[in-house]
């Protein structure tokens, strides 16, 4: 392959995009890699097409040497299949919905399990037809509420989704490792770092779920680590429950006027002043912070809860809002305090709240953090302006509607499986494996006949990857001030060759090489722009990052051609051995030890 | 490449599916190559994908040869494009439109044309960046008001899609031919037979243009062609205008009453009988028949409209459409006819139309069959039942107000160019080029500064594909009653191996043949499923169409294999030389001289 900078369609940027964030967007864009179409979409440009085409040929390997079988789907869907297993609502604004000519009801397909589901219904009868394993390399679409940092959070964007069909739960648990092992296998390959952690599946329902992320500052995702080996995204980390305490020496709980302590630094300082225990100060962890939030349900139904949990802790709203998903979360409002007036602002406390409250049935639900058992001891509201009760005991003097996994984690929590204390990191989530179970066959009907005749519904596991998010995270770990450092697999060329000067030699010698190595089999990328100054032909070999940067010029004269790797240092090579110091490089650099 | 047909996803069908009318729609459900997601709407099983890359690499390889450059464009795009070349209007009801969360319209792309111009708007500024020309190959949608014939006319479909840019028209006349070049390589590569017509360019706008149609019987084109080489879309065709007549010596009209006679043949009869003319017998050609239609225009206007044309002939609704387009057209309704109480059913004149009426400002338009021009002497209605007028005579009794294509054209027909006696066909169009010009590049503001340094506006060619219609005009042209022939660049495997009986050695062999001919490079399909009877296996490898099957049975004994074509006849070969007569056989049907 010879590409010719003179002829390709790609301009390169000097300024970063103003929309651009991240360095992975900033990066593709100013290369010409990819342009913008609207909020979230974007065009591949034919540098960019390239990656992506080699960045899909990794992982459909993988997938077909893991034995799954390719199939493609629409993009283009009916109603009906989404409306059998809930999802049609349960996405919410996320799905892209619109109607035919016939006003018949479609949508944009963000995932395909109904319609896998029900291909395999179609086709498939019996216990012999299984194990089965599909996938696709396919595009979806999804309406973020904030589409950002370019390919990372997208409109549009390309996934392989794999799905697979099992007659019992051991065959899940078989394919479930095949494409985790799989997913390992890609991620190695494409040379992108990755950690695996636990997740919670989110919309898609179902029981184990991983989620592969990409350690980076940048990531959306946050996720923690312990030194035993615990790894799960911040949403999926449960906090152990400390043991119940006995409550029979503590003193009965007590109302207290607490001026000017407007918040809980204030509040904490306050009550040790007045009102010290004698054990130990109180401290922000001793007081019952009350959040008051709304949740939309898919239906539009919109519920008013309160939130209990310790006072060092805030809410973190990824925790919640995964914690009552398929229902969205957001701040109460004003509308939501005046209707319930009960709800005194900076002063509410348990006593008006779920089971506690007057008239249970018609309260405010009260979701409390897992850290509030029975006979710890709380300063919170008093539901009166001014005023918080002391000494308030939980299991003795309140309860709550349920517990909720709501608070933020922080590092040095204990982790779940008592492996040690948690570190935290960020992430960006570039693969998703679950167990999905039977979910989704029961819902449309997918049974099979086993080895006695009788009919079992099958078990499904769901393995997706982000192709495109995987192409940004790659150039979000592959580069530096000057651009992008792709590594050798995934890069649109192996080398960038650089003709400078205004010599017809070097001209000729360089259009000689070229031919030379892209006869090879190696894919060049040739400058052979011809009034076009060396500094900005450098400039330009560092922004569009082929990892093998080799320049003819001036030193042609005494006979000698640079190899300047895109990461390394420069050696000049005479004309003579080039070829074969070029040959190998590149086999070196696609060589998977790289 | 093996695939084994134990565990391949592919599950053959006895039945033809009961909404399939046509061959290949019939056959590639059947086979398991594509199933129904929706109207218009496929899902692509595992050997249905293998065809559709073929097809895809054969598009992909002779778009680069002829010099285009690979992009990708979003099938989700915003309105505010299509909207300053007013296709958002103009494509009525065939565009799938949608909103997203923020209530902004988007569209599902039927065509790029103005993402193309928007990208070489943004990157290119200089004549120096032209020529240029850029392709991809996309899914594209279209929400037809009768999907039909599978992929033949479907909503959700994969096109090749390739626009030129040029400085001038040299360049694009230069452009339009390397394009017209390059389809002729990929259908001859295809297997597919051609031909090549005029056309009219629809929706699109633009001047010259082509279509590359596959004739068959099953075709919704027709087409014509003279012996002179005059060749053209029945819509494209356009009638040679006759000289105008002297009218001196013709009588003056008359009405006459003209009982029983509902049809134009008991006309004709009638007026033989009481009004015969000197110098030959009235035929159906010199009656006046009015027609009357309902244009609805995109932005939702309608207009009754009346076509006037010789009684032998009727109205071709598409060559109606085509010539009124962008709006669409339907016959007029009761409210029409209501709404005029001056056109009396059956009886309708020229005398109440257009220019002829009372008042012409006000009056239906009345549009003219090319044929009625000025001395030609008509029978036609006299806006009154039971009546009709005679010796009417073109612009001197009466005008229209314009001209229209609107007859049907027939076979023996005189071609427009004089190249003699038109005759007619069926086919599928497959592909379609046409000289945009500056349109697009006018309404989005592409200008480049030419030599002079003076801004210009860019000219525009347009090239299409109809992938996925390419792969089922193919099934429609290789197939027989018992199922697909694929041509070998195209077949899913080059060579269908089946293992019959129950024989361990028999199994052994195919399993040894199998993977020696997939390491050769051959790509082999092999049947290993080991209860299925001989005849089962041989009814699918003809149904899955695979055009060298090699079975392996009850011969295997005597040292022979059985070698049978897809197409042609059976030998037996002994085992030793099975593995060369294989080879050769492949290498024959994969070259260019097949």
């Amino acid at each position: 392959m010879l590409l010719r900078l003179s002829t390709l369609f790609c301009r390169t940027l000097r300024e970063d995009p103003a929309d651009a964030e991240v360095a992975s967007h900033k990066l593709l864009v100013r290369a010409g890699y990819i342009r913008r179409a609207a909020p979230g979409i974007y065009t591949w440009l034919p540098l960019g097409l390239r990656v992506l085409g080699k960045v899909e040929q990794v992982v459909r390997e993988e997938m077909v040497a893991a034995g799954a079988q390719e199939v493609h789907f629409p993009a283009l869907l009916p109603r009906e299949p989404y409306e059998a297993t809930g999802r049609w609502a349960e996405y919410g604004p996320n799905l892209f919905r619109l109607q035919d000519r016939r006003d018949n009801d479609y949508l944009l397909a963000p995932t395909h399990e109904e319609m896998f589901t029900l291909l395999v219904k179609d086709l498939c009868s019996s216990y012999k037809d299984l194990p089965l394993v599909l996938f696709q390399i396919q595009t979806k679409y999804r309406d973020e509420a904030r589409p950002r940092a370019g390919l990372i959070r997208g409109r549009e964007f390309v996934m392989k989704d794999a799905y697979s069909f099992d007659i019992d739960d051991e065959g899940l648990a078989r394919a479930y490792d095949d494409q985790r092992a799989a997913y390992q296998r890609i991620f190695d390959r494409l040379g992108l770092e990755y950690v695996v952690v636990s997740a919670m599946s989110g919309a898609m329902g179902g029981s184990r779920s991983e989620e592969f992320l990409t350690p980076t500052p940048i990531g959306e995702d946050t996720y923690v680590r312990s030194p035993g080996g615990y790894a799960a995204n911040a949403e999926a980390v449960t906090t152990p429950v400390p043991p119940s305490l006995d409550w029979a020496d503590l003193p009965a709980a007590h109302v207290e006027p607490t001026p000017d302590a407007p918040t809980i630094e204030a509040l904490v300082g306050l009550v040790n002043d007045r009102y010290p225990r004698a054990d130990r100060p109180w401290t922000a962890a001793d007081t019952l912070k009350n959040v008051v939030v709304a949740l939309t349900r898919p239906t539009g139904e919109r519920e008013v809860v309160v939130v209990g949990l310790p006072g060092d802790r805030e809410v973190d709203m990824k925790r919640l809002e995964a914690a009552v998903a398929p229902a969205e979360v957001e701040v109460a409002s004003d509308a939501d305090f005046a209707a319930h007036p009960e709800l005194v602002r900076g002063y509410i406390g348990p006593r008006v709240l779920g089971p506690n409250a007057p008239d249970p049935d018609t309260a405010v639900r009260y979701l409390l953090d897992p850290r509030v058992v029975p006979g710890t001891r709380w300063i919170t509201g008093a539901d009166e302006v001014g005023k918080h009760v002391l000494d308030l005991v939980a299991g003795r003097d309140f309860t709550g509607s349920g517990t909720i996994e709501a608070a933020e984690v922080r590092a040095g929590d204990p982790a779940p499986d008592g492996s040690g204390p948690l570190e935290l990191a960020r992430g960006i989530e570039i693969g998703h494996i679950f167990q999905l179970g039977r979910k989704y066959a029961q819902a449309l009907g997918l049974t099979v006949l086993d080895a006695n005749g009788k009919s079992q519904v099958v078990t499904m596991g769901s393995y997706g990857i982000g192709v495109t998010r995987v192409l940004a995270a790659l150039a979000e770990a592959h580069h530096d001030d000057k651009g992008l450092a792709w590594p050798a697999g995934v890069a649109p060329a192996h080398v960038h060759l650089v003709a400078t000067g205004k010599d017809a030699a070097v001209f000729d010698t360089a259009e000689h090489l070229a031919a030379d190595w892209s006869a090879r089999g190696i894919e060049v990328l040739y400058d052979d722009r011809p009034k076009v100054s060396p500094g900005v032909k450098f400039a330009d070999a560092e922004l569009l990052g082929v990892p093998l940067v080799v320049v003819v010029g001036k030193g042609l004269a005494s006979g000698v051609v640079e190899v300047r790797p895109r990461v390394g240092e420069a050696v000049q090579v005479p004309l003579a051995e080039v070829a074969d110091v070029v040959a190998t490089h590149v086999e070196a650099l696609l060589s998977p030890d790289w």
